[in-house]
């Protein structure tokens, strides 16, 4: 069991993560503690090249000081060898006598350290805090598991799956309430994509901004997929953030390369062609649709081509939350896992 | 003030109100108090061309039993002659010394009977469970007001507006919670309405059934508008009663028609065509939309062509009621009356 001490270090450790870039490696953090608990040492990582964060705390102590001491971590110390060597080793060495965590390491390759301190003799407590501790490397690990980016696709649409009328026109489908809602989970993804056509025909920012028009501190990588020229003026060069071009379709690829730059989440409202691209290839985790108690009819659908020929190939969404954001509903889905359908859709609906 | 025992006799008559048949005429009810505020006589209107509920309740007593009494009717006494005597002069030569009534006569031709009692020096008093009463006639003063029945336009969705997959299947959409819920509303209709054309591909039986398939109490009048043919051995020709058929696209005018026949509330569930032929002549005055948490894409759309051009002749709707059914989602909403936008939607959208 972590003791009291060790949980509040353990939080402050959390705190100190969350400090650190999104990118290749994992947000960590690390808080020394005496024997008696006071803190010796506070460290983080500060991205892929640099000390890791339990190296980074040891650092600031003189030799020897941690000799006896408990280092409180939020990830499993790593027991492998890459552009730093194995914090397992740097905790034994330093004379680390117990060592708690947050969270085991997912990774095939970096994971085995809490083995190797024990083999050494440290005593090692893992789970304290562990659910604040996987919300920090949540995103991470979703990219270690599957080698891309976690993917949210955003659309506004009417209520009769419209996301425009049949001129195109699209303003004052959703309210500001809506709207302010997507610029604050903007703010939360590593990068936006938007593909040509939508960036020709709408000019998007692909900023997050606050009510007042400002800029968020926190911006999203600008990213435009697609095989359209995008004109030497349009708003997205104007990004505080250099703009990426794919000037592809194939979404996989794309999804790769950005893991590959430390994208960790992606945050899709790029248009219904786009949209329908990423859910057509099973390439959504989180759906984020805000619907609008309006109805258009007509032909601007806000998805198109699903590659659902017959009702048994449906794509059935879990609805993890339903929200009214001013007169609009927002509802937050993630994609149902195939083959895990509930009871109830089993039955026959009958005839009317 | 309407007394305590006066307010129970009018809860009474309410009760009594809905036994009558929903029809040309309003449900009454009507209960004569003696003046020590026992009940001497109940009545109610059993439909066209009978008494009115006053008078039916004046005919079980014995001449001059109601003098000096309490007369307690769901609606204002009428003051016009039609199949029956204005029930005011009734109330007046049996004597009634005083009259407690819940809502006013909203039509021009019968009201006036609260001046007609009080010139004869009756005591009115109006008011005592007028929400109450107002619910039990709704639908008919609608009917009053705009010569046509209350519209309830249902239809079934995916999260992206689609009624089925590109091949027609729809089956399993929306769960079993749903589909009892219909059949629930679907009872309280007095017309259920589909076009030909869905009748010709789904074969519904537009009864109103139970979770066990048994049918329900109440079947509303299966009512099929359009210009196929519906087949000999078509489930709507085995309908506990006879359908009606429109072979017209005019729903006005089919409207008109049910109207005379006292139809007051007419649920619509008869497929995208008519659905959105209801939509765009302005004629819902109620949707009820079950939005099933699953994407289709493709063609089959569950609202087409609104007459919607350009954004800002969207169809706007002000949400009623919002739940879950199951895994499903209904949204209830009313037409927002035209000219009647809120704050929020005339803000610029903005690019994004």
């Amino acid at each position: 069991m972590a003791s009291a001490v060790e949980i509040d270090a353990m939080r402050r450790a959390l705190q100190l993560a969350r400090r650190g870039p999104r990118g290749l490696n994992p947000q960590v953090g690390a808080v020394i503690l005496s024997t008696d608990g006071d803190v010796l040492a506070e460290g983080y990582h500060r991205g892929a090249g640099t000390a890791h964060a339990e190296v980074d705390a040891l650092s600031r102590l003189a030799p020897g000081a941690a000799r006896g001491a408990t280092a409180v971590v939020t990830l499993e110390p790593c027991n492998h060898t890459g552009r730093t060597g194995p914090c397992a080793l740097a905790l034994i060495e330093a004379g680390v006598a117990r060592v708690v965590y947050a969270l085991d390491d997912p990774t095939d390759a970096a994971s085995g350290g809490a083995d190797r301190l024990r083999a050494a003799g440290v005593d090692v407590e893992s789970g304290a805090e562990a659910a604040a501790a996987e919300e920090v490397v949540h995103d991470w690990v979703h990219l270690q598991r599957t080698g891309r980016p976690r993917v949210t696709v955003k659309w506004a649409q009417s209520l009769d799956g419209r996301a425009a009328a049949d001129d195109g026109s699209s303003q004052w489908i959703t309210g500001p309430a809506a709207r302010r809602d997507v610029h604050d989970r903007r703010a939360q993804a590593d990068a936006i994509v938007a593909g040509t056509g939508t960036v020709r025909s709408d000019d998007p920012a692909l900023t997050a901004r606050a009510a007042d028009g400002s800029l968020l501190d926190a911006q999203p990588m600008p990213v435009v997929i697609g095989e359209s020229e995008t004109a030497p003026d349009a708003a997205v060069r104007r990004h505080p953030r250099d703009p990426l071009f794919y000037a592809t379709h194939d979404l996989h690829a794309v999804l790769a390369d950005l893991a590959e730059q430390g994208v960790q989440r992606v945050f899709v409202e790029g248009g219904p062609t786009l949209a329908s691209a990423f859910v057509r290839e099973g390439l959504a985790d989180e759906l984020l649709v805000y619907v609008a108690p309006v109805l258009l009819g007509g032909s601007r659908l806000a998805l198109g081509d699903l590659g659902v020929p017959t009702i048994d190939a449906a794509r059935r969404l879990d609805v993890a939350s339903l929200q009214t954001l001013g007169d609009d509903l927002l509802i937050v889905a993630v994609p149902r896992p195939s083959g895990h359908e509930t009871a109830g859709t089993h039955e026959n609906r009958g005839e009317a």
